[in-house]
């Protein structure tokens, strides 16, 4: 699987070399356990994040010094952070805001479309924020007007799956097959745990639809099957490590944003034992 | 380096083979993130733990509960959460109720002891709790008669090494040149942070006196000096992945017993973020 030339131009879009950001994140998601922890970041292509639905349960303030603690330098806003019918001015303090706070704020999601109007107002309100990316759920219907809007805004759709629970996108696949002939920058966000949960290993999934891969939410789970809750990355059935070396053999250079359920009160524990996991294996495969 | 009598010998006070141990313990600690969980926890022969010093701000339940939460089963006190001077009734109250949460308290330290009655006390009250070894710091001179009192009591002594501030054992070697000649019982808890603040590899450590190697604190430290201070493992200096290899390649069958020294007043998220890591490292290098 060779980069597709809308891989090029999202990442000409994300405005720098994933690989480049990773080397200059200081302390970041990425800084190993070896005595150069930049040599640990500079291993892997890609970056670790925040999928603020996570954080649901907080304001957007903590939200910021959650994603802080755990030394992420980029998030994803779900709208309990950022409203989708908020105010331009709202919009814009509240970028500022993330911004002064050393993260990029690259993507908003997971937002569910299911009209045009919707369609429409997603676009406006990527565009007034910022985000390099949609993270998106649309109608089947309404996947063309979304690959119009897509090129219209130059804004890619990352579309999420979300499991054998529900019909709409249950898998990578179902969503690689509807968007296949559609725009280039109509993409997946892979979602790990409901990917697994449908019975599919999530790092044959990254390398069969690779060429359109634009955004991860990483998770574990506690079985393979629509029953399996999320857990802990580490105590539940993914196979992380193969995760892990498989994105960086194909050279992904988005983002593994955590989305951690669990907890919803009281998230930062699961969170940074999660991250810290991800971290360790990304050393020892370094 | 071969495993000497004494180290069978605690093993067989510690009343049960590690290895059956970690294959034994569900969801635990070793669990790593491969779709079987118990091959990752198999294929290490250690356990991690947790040092109660981490859980100083605490009362004891809920030092009981964070450790449970982390997915720990092995648990060493710190006199914070078990008063050297308690007496027999509130010691035999606190065992029962650790045993009653499922968690193996396996020891007790550190323990400074400074005259023959201090460490007349710490055996009396390690006996009491029915600890498998203290984790301790005699003064240098207290030695023979420390020995003396582990033979008598056939409880095995992890000396606990304190870095480069303090005169008192700061480095592993310091603790094993002072006791090769003592009896077997006397042994290191290698506290891997102080190690590296002394400039000193503690998986070289670990391999040079690994026949005495008994406990070790695990932890990460921001710099290999004296000005070092303890951090998020994997956020730090020291090589964890050399280290788990070397344990694991020198079949290292005790606890690595987390010592993060950092957020007293909310040690949650930073310690289970160096449990996560550790487990990250443990999977992927399975």
């Amino acid at each position: 699987m060779t980069m597709g030339s809308n891989r090029r131009q999202f990442l000409k879009v994300a405005g720098a070399s994933a690989v480049a950001c990773a080397t200059a994140s200081p302390s970041s998601a990425l800084a190993g356990g070896s005595p150069d922890p930049a040599a640990a970041a500079a291993a892997v292509p890609f970056t670790l994040g925040m999928a603020s639905y996570t954080l649901r349960a907080f304001p957007v303030d903590q939200a910021i010094e959650m994603t802080k603690r755990l030394g992420l330098t980029r998030i994803c806003f779900k709208d309990f952070h950022l409203k989708l019918d908020a105010a331009p001015e709202v919009i814009a303090e509240t970028v500022a805001k993330v911004k002064a706070a050393g993260l990029d704020l690259y993507a908003g999601g997971v937002i569910y479309m299911k009209s045009e109007a919707e369609v429409d107002r997603a676009f406006a309100y990527a565009k007034a924020a910022g985000f390099k990316m949609i993270i998106g759920v649309p109608t089947y219907e309404l996947l063309p007007y979304t690959s119009k809007k897509a090129q219209e805004y130059d804004i890619p759709v990352a579309i999420h799956n979300h499991g054998p629970d529900n019909p709409l996108f249950p898998t990578p696949q179902s969503a690689y097959e509807r968007i296949a002939s559609l725009d280039r920058r109509l993409g997946l966000c892979m979602d790990v745990g409901h990917t697994q949960r449908s019975g599919v290993d999530p790092s044959e999934s990254a390398e069969k639809y690779f060429d359109r891969l634009l955004d991860i939410h990483i998770k574990d789970t506690s079985a393979a099957t629509a029953q399996g809750k999320t857990v802990e990355i580490g105590r539940g059935v993914i196979d992380i490590p193969k995760l892990i070396r498989t994105l960086t053999r194909l050279g992904y250079k988005g983002t593994l944003a955590l989305e951690y359920e669990k907890d919803d009160k009281d998230p930062l524990p699961g969170s940074a034992e999660s991250i810290g996991y991800l971290r360790g294996v990304i050393a020892a495969l370094a």
